[in-house]
């Protein structure tokens, strides 16, 4: 096992209304003046909104509004947030909302504290010292950014998606009520599902062989993820299996199974966001389908690990290393079918020839590959594993 | 899924020599008079009391010493820490040991603090507000103490071991070095086994239904303490699997596994605390002579997890929900004995006639039971279970 550091400071506090409770916290640290951010309209169609508001109001508490966080969450939009909070002399940011606007949240609590553009941060120029206070009322579960200190955000201009993490980042108290998540179907629903698996699975298969009970706890939440979105997809309203979904998707992210491993092997997800700064998909749907590409890759340099994800995710009791490990590969391939994700990138708007200029947005953030450290001609394969039908 | 709010504020450092990082930590919090609290030979034996003192010693931090903390750690120890920490004016208290020493450090960390006596905290008659900083270095992983918020510790004068639990009572820093306990072999090693796969199974087995997620990351804990525990009968010293063992012990009671539980059942435990406050046997032992007796007890109130537990933790396949639980609670039993553990009560010097007085102490401690709430009968009934042969 790998030395590691852990320490995971933020509140979880969970369950039907809970965030109700949030009124409690405040007062108790005297904040009176915060900045709620959310996405478009979702918030709103469930009464989330207008709840939340009547109950600052009703408490004297003074809340500024920055709306319109989109998916890929934009560094434009982390900026207007950092003006509001300097101008106005903002003490907390809610986040009410999924990852994106957490992560726009996180780099609007640091940049809100530092005099520079916050993007410096991003660009790994500036460290991270401190923060202001964050909450958050969670209203997609995928990322796993209520409970860490991680925060990717995307530079437009730049056409770069890049990401951070700092102790300083976790948020001071998440509320996760499931039943905020009734309205996550479809598709929303199919991709925050391969969202966290793959954010698993990155940790699970990297080049740490010792790493039973890990590898252990990595299992059991991708079989509770498995079994309760198939859940949701018949009944969305399942309390129960909303309950497993959304806890399985925080202790994905939480760092917890990063621990005695050595980072996990982060490549799927360094090429997604390539891929979806270039083209704007949802992370989700990027992810599912590079990550069985860059699987099928790698397998050859850590069959062991892939053999045992076969056999312990699906059943799979081939005695050949390498045949049951493409086996597994292909098993997650089409359960990513079964519930509807897309699974090749000409599925999507992708032409071959756009292969390379992705494999471009990715190289820029190299080095990166733990089982198989990539380069450029590495990631052109795993786009062409991608793309091939 | 039942509400829950989770939050775990200790710093876990893992890793050979990662204790030696102390110095940085206590300068960093300008503490520079410490009272290190410790059992008996055991960390002398391993050279690791000469150099942590001498490194007390070069970096100028003044220290007291409170020693001879026995298992089934007592309240006049206690007594004993807080007068040291009264008159010298001590700024953090650091425990090196297991759960004994740990337990003691809290109390003496909150005594510190109190002007009344610190029973009173165990009696529930006052409650807990702060303590005076606490570091570990753990040279034992058994009862999860160095990352959760419990504190348990007899009274003998009232023959009563009785049990905390607060927030505040978290450890600030744990280093956890698991090659510290390459010595901890043959009974103290199974004893530590039992212990931990009773914490996990108080948890595992309510009355909840919906707890998928918490189930497969208790069964993952178990089978790794499980697997790490016959590798290290063998070969005590292997580092991978001393590591797997004392993180399994550290999540098993981290409270982690409670979330979206009710707590637990914890029965076991209470009728074990009257046991080994009647008959000083360790505290994993008598876990291992009450747990599947209280299990024989209780498994009609919630036969579908208990099958469950046969099926994932031994592969019994057997349909019918009572026979299978049975079979399961049997397979328990047998691994204790396989790994060299006592299972009965006639084994260690207990007679029959005993087990009204240690039911008469159990019951002091009632109402507990959450798949079947307890009285004194059925303390009698588990006790005759532990006892037949």
């Amino acid at each position: 096992m790998e030395n590691f550091v852990y320490q995971n400071r933020t509140k979880v506090i969970f369950g039907e209304k809970k965030y109700l409770e949030i009124i409690h916290y405040l007062n108790q640290n005297k904040i009176n003046k915060i900045l709620i951010i959310y996405g478009k309209n979702a918030i709103k169609k469930i009464g989330l909104y207008d709840e939340i508001t009547n109950l600052f109001s009703e408490n004297s508490i003074e809340f500024y509004e920055l709306s319109g966080v989109q998916s890929n969450p934009i560094l434009s939009k982390v900026h207007e947030g950092i003006e509001l909070v300097k101008k106005n002399n903002v003490e907390l940011i809610l986040a009410i909302g999924g990852g994106s606007v957490i992560d726009t949240a996180k780099a609007v609590s640091i940049g809100a504290l530092y005099d520079g553009d916050v993007w410096d941060f991003y660009e790994r120029k500036e460290e991270i010292n401190s923060k202001l206070p964050l909450y958050v009322i969670l209203t997609l579960s995928a990322t796993g950014s209520e409970v860490n200190g991680r925060s990717v955000i995307t530079n437009t201009e730049k056409k770069l998606k890049w990401s951070v993490r700092s102790e300083i980042l976790y948020p001071e108290i998440s509320f996760i009520d499931p039943s905020l998540q009734y309205e996550v179907t479809g598709n929303q629903l199919i991709d925050s599902a391969c969202d966290i698996i793959s954010h698993v699975l990155e940790f699970y298969f990297d080049n740490t062989q010792n790493s039973l009970l890990m590898d252990e706890i990595s299992e059991g939440i991708i079989r509770t993820v498995m079994i309760s979105t198939e859940k949701l997809l018949e009944n969305s309203k399942d309390y129960n299996y909303r309950s497993q979904f959304s806890w399985a998707a925080s202790l994905a992210l939480n760092e917890m199974l990063n621990c005695g491993k050595n980072g996990g092997d982060w490549s799927s997800h360094k090429i997604e966001h390539a891929l979806s700064a270039y083209n704007d998909i949802s992370h989700g749907k990027g992810l599912a389908i590079i990550l069985p590409a860059w699987m099928k890759y790698v397998y050859k340099f850590n069959s062991q690990k892939f053999q045992r994800f076969a056999e312990k995710i699906f059943g799979i009791t081939e005695k050949d290393e390498l045949k049951s490990s493409l086996i597994g590969i292909q098993e997650l391939q089409n359960w990513f079918k079964k519930i509807g994700q897309t699974i090749y990138l000409n599925e999507i708007e992708i032409k071959e020839e756009e292969l390379k200029t992705i494999a471009k947005i990715a190289e820029k953030q190299l080095p990166y590959g733990n089982i198989k450290k990539l380069n450029f001609f590495d990631i052109i394969e795993i786009l062409k594993l991608a793309y091939k039908n």
